[in-house]
């Protein structure tokens, strides 16, 4: 419970001479109930409304520590408009951060401000300098040593009351000396000490791809983490840095799932690996076809040689022959008979998974059983986890463990899947899911996608909630990749590559444009590899491979690219064109990238750039260079002409030159 | 400090199986460090984000308590969408109000979509049944008494796992026992308990005259309280129902400003009534010339007997001649030589004011004396008071003194004439002041004055802002009123007493469209009644007297114009023209303003209004009554003509009838 709208101060208790008020920081999510989240060398950009009564002058403080700091640091903030004050600090280690505002009336600023109108009207000083003085004075026993002996000494400069003595009570020698010493005795830092969670970059900035290694054991043979060794190079190679894995331990066997779903499995069918849980053993067991927990750690290793991170599964629920079954029926809800309820959704029924009782009495075990699965895992140097369906466990649950894991491991990152309600996903970001799926894949028109992605990188949302953009994942084929073919693909992967800092593809079936549905109206996967092995044909002649080799290029080449910030749409006068720039804070890197969204006829239209907000010159031609076409063009003014025919590419990314003056100049950009 | 970051559940604290997340609950302002207002009979319309993982029902009381119950109230939340809920409470007593929100997933509820779920799938509901039973008998226990006996009863029905069981388990009957006997153990309650400050009736509705009663004496006598008790009827007869006063207390002599706010004044100027103080007394007395305190307390007992409360001005301020500035030096900030600061804003002086210094040492014992004033004048029948220059005094001091005001006569009513920066109006409206002073007075086109009073009537801001709006005052007398003659003063009448519940005028100034100003480029009044006395012919032909006597009336019978809420602005077509409905939230009353905002020609144009949303029919024919004009028009469909002119009547303000079928039905409305 907090101080409520009581008198705040009170002639028998607080100072009432406490004059500032400060409101509406920014950032600060609920109250301070949540940390902010950044990345490493990032900066956090704090503001607030910070004034008092009448009109003296203030002045105002950022303060900060990271959690290992004893001491706060502090920086100035700097007056804005209409009361609100900015100030920022650097993030330069993993963990959290707190931070604060602190305000005062500033007496000497304030008399400065007088004697400044008291000179400009031609009045004389002399009444001024005096009291100037005796606050200079006064001063001299806050300061540091050196300005002790100094600040005296102008104190008495200043009673000579000559026109110098008044240049001197201006001179930014003495405001500094006196900024240093300012009496804070009635100071008012904010009520509140708010949090900000750092995170490693590639938090912020990250290509996932994910794939299933049984299908890469190659002429159907199950696959191992051997074999896909063999394949890093080929991920490597396109520019991704996470490789992630679908659960890669033994899969259960009661009530198995055949190919397509099907109720019933026959001998060979491999299962859903979803289905956790065998007497080979749990969650903190290999499934014995892909490998050993060697073979496991040295995939791990051999990743990171290539700069892929590998990144589990963690699905938190059993298949009726997981060990916890057995050893643990206290932590399932039973039917009447006395049988653990199997997961289901009239009609549905899913026989193979057991989701486990969060509301059982033995709660504080079974949490702690799932904190040491994930434990278990870092243990073996992962570091990345993808949480299969976080919104069908506890809030509570997931603040706990995270935060647990995050304590002794700050660099761990977690993936949320929860394609749920706007509110539930914000949630899960906030108590520390560190990205999130987003409901990218269906957002298909101009106008969805410029709405949404103006509400996750525009509002107080991206404070906390980091957007992860998957145009395709086991699970999700959407119609449009269905009916759209190779320029479909295409174009969904230029949006998710620069809409987002951070995107994944569920590959191969990706960059092979597989688009075959299980049946009409399903988002499901023909021959969905959830169920059975797949055998892809990587070089394929019309893959997508060289395109996000390229893209990926861009991305890690592009600064704006990095962040979800800096992102601003704009109008094309086609329905059918989205586009939109993301530029660094100080424009050194501004990137437009128009999509034809129609995978199926060329469109062109007009694109609309507010040229002095990007740092274009708005009377003289500037190059627009396409990094994934290659073209060249010659833009003048504000409005310039785009056409983009899907069959080559849909996506164009253009970056520009500026100070392009003669047309023999054109050579050097060359 | 509340609660941040960290982990909300730990396995060895808090019970981690409390599922639902309650957020964004509103009104809150600032986390519930201030009180949001309502008059009494209004409702609390409360909303909460309220969720919890996974897919199970919740349930959702809103709980209120005032401050004189010992148990709290509940009341229902309703879900809306997008998991945001609802519930009102109505406060039927003045003072504070406190609620919160509470939720829990309800097992009964769940249980219930599934059974439908497994009924409508034709699927067996027999082991559902048996669950439900269980619940049943589980609930009987918390049960009132004479559910105790039923609830056994109708779980052994389940059991019967005939159709009529699942019937019986989704009967209305067994909904509502369990409703009330629901399993409440993990219920969550918000972190935060909120308040609501409950005023009387006029601080939301309110129609307030300021007058100088020294002007009311006739042939240029100083005219006295018994004076103004002649007037009183002039006032009340225009339906007024505030009476405000300048300061009444005597006035200084040293330094006293002569007419015009010239610097000398000479014998027999009455000096202005903001120099608070002299020999004969401060705060707490009379001036003289006015009366004594005895005549002051008949004027206030004649006043509400014609239903005219009477306001005072508090300014916090002394003339040099103040008893306080003999009696407590320690009040008043010094000069060098010793001599109290005056009043300056270089490079003006104002030498005939003494500001108190709120940082000096004794500022508990100047607090105490500041109350003691309010406390005065409470005790002679005052309930009102317009507070002269909050702005310039500290904000925890206002928060105290109105608490301790409010504590004991929670119908007292405070007015901030703050004009100043947006922030700190704001502030100043949270910490306790029930009315502001808002710049009406200078938003005089349409765009400004949507864009206004859309900020005031339709954010956050209304939860505990009330504007309070006048065209003119004593200091204001605008470029617009000064140049645009009656019609000037006309528009801007109607324009303040249909946009804003409360407002008010400076008389007989206004009426008598008094519009010459000290000098080119103030928005000081000639001859201001500040300095000197006036004497006013009530009875001039052109005076507005009768159409501000119609305008009264038309607030006082729609109780659309008794709020700010239903404030809705529309297309016109015709910048000059601007037109609001201002509608009850039951849409019986639906009033449509038109004002020509150019006083010297004649606009038309068409209004557009979204007629479903008004009540209004879209096919039929509707009648727009003009209660100020007398006009009747038939309109049809959404576009509507419209032409003002306003050297007749620079407003129109229709009413409007419904179910106008046939032409021979007209005279039904005459």
């Amino acid at each position: 419970m907090q101080t409520r709208g009581r008198a705040s101060a009170r002639p028998d208790s607080a100072d009432g001479r406490q004059r500032v008020a400060i409101e509406a920081v920014a950032p600060e999510i609920e109250g301070g109930r949540f940390p902010a989240k950044r990345t490493l060398g990032e900066k956090v950009v704090v503001e607030a409304d910070v004034f008092a009564d009448g009109h003296d002058a203030l002045s105002c403080r950022l303060r900060y520590r990271h959690q290992s700091d004893r001491d706060w640091s502090e920086t100035p903030m700097l007056p804005l408009v209409n009361d609100r004050w900015r100030g920022e600090f650097p993030v330069e280690k993993l963990g959290r951060y707190t931070y604060t505002v602190q305000g005062w009336v500033d007496g000497f600023k304030t008399w400065r401000q007088q004697l400044i109108k008291r000179v400009e009207a031609g009045q004389d000083p002399a009444v001024d300098l005096e009291l100037g003085a005796r606050l200079v004075e006064a001063a001299a026993a806050r300061a540091p040593a050196a300005a002790r002996r100094r600040l005296p000494a102008l104190a008495q400069s200043l009673r000579g009351a000559s026109d110098g003595a008044a240049g001197l009570a201006l001179s930014e020698e003495l405001a500094q000396l006196m900024d240093r010493a300012s009496d804070r005795s009635l100071a008012v830092t904010y009520a509140r000490e708010l949090e900000v969670l750092v995170d490693p970059e590639h938090a912020r900035f990250s290509a996932w791809y994910e794939l299933f290694p049984r299908s890469f054991g190659g002429q159907g043979r199950h696959g191992t983490f051997q074999d896909l060794e063999r394949a890093l190079p080929y991920v490597a190679g396109m520019g991704f840095d996470v490789l992630y894995l679908p659960p890669i331990h033994p899969i259960g066997r009661s009530h198995r799932k055949g190919p397509n779903n099907s109720e019933r499995a026959v001998p060979g069918d491999p299962g859903s690996p979803w289905a956790i849980g065998s007497e080979e053993g749990g969650h903190k067991s290999i499934h014995p076809e892909l490998g050993t927990l060697e073979d496991f750690r040295h995939l791990v290793q051999e990743a990171g040689r290539q700069n892929l991170r590998v990144a589990l599964d963690i699905a938190f629920q059993c298949s009726p022959d997981h060990p916890y079954a057995r050893e643990h029926p206290e932590w399932f809800r039973h039917r009447p008979d006395g049988s653990i309820q199997y997961a289901e959704n009239p009609p549905k029924r899913y026989q193979d998974i057991y989701p486990f009782d969060f509301e059982c009495a033995a709660w504080r075990e079974l949490w702690q059983e799932l904190l040491s699965v994930v434990c278990f895992w870092i243990d073996q140097g992962v570091r990345i986890f993808r949480v299969d369906n976080p919104h069908t466990k506890p809030f509570a649950f997931w603040e706990w463990l995270i935060g647990e894991v995050k304590r002794t491991h700050p660099d761990a990152l977690f993936l949320a899947e929860a394609f749920t309600r706007p509110k539930v996903m914000y949630r899960l970001a906030k108590l520390g899911f560190t990205q999130s799926y987003t409901y990218f894949a269906w957002r298909n028109t101009a106008w969805e996608l410029a709405e949404y992605f103006s509400e996750l990188t525009q509002t107080a949302v991206q404070a906390h909630f980091r957007p992860s953009l998957w145009p395709n994942t086991p699970d999700i084929l959407t119609e449009y990749l269905q009916t759209g073919g190779r320029p479909a693909f295409a174009a969904r992967l230029v949006l998710a590559a620069t809409l987002g800092a951070s995107y994944g593809i569920y590959g191969p079936a990706f960059e092979l444009c597989e688009g075959r549905a299980a049946r009409p109206g399903s988002e499901e996967y023909l021959d969905s590899e959830k169920y059975q092995l797949r055998s892809w044909d990587l070089e394929q002649p019309d893959t997508l491979r060289e395109l996000i080799t390229l893209v990926n290029r861009v991305r890690r080449e592009n600064p704006a690219l990095q962040s979800d910030r800096g992102l601003r749409f704009h109008p094309t006068e086609n329905d059918h064109l989205l586009a939109y720039t993301k530029s660094t804070p100080d424009l050194t890197d501004v990137l437009l990238t128009v999509v034809n969204l129609d995978p199926h006829h060329t469109h062109a239209g007009m694109v609309t750039l507010p040229l002095a907000e990007l740092g274009l010159p708005p009377d003289q031609s500037f190059q627009a260079h396409d990094l994934l076409g290659g073209g060249r063009y010659l833009w003048t003014g504000p409005r310039n002409y785009v056409e983009i025919n899907p069959q080559a590419l849909p996506g164009q990314i253009f970056r520009f030159r500026r100070r392009l003056r003669r047309e023999h100049d054109f050579e050097y950009f060359l």
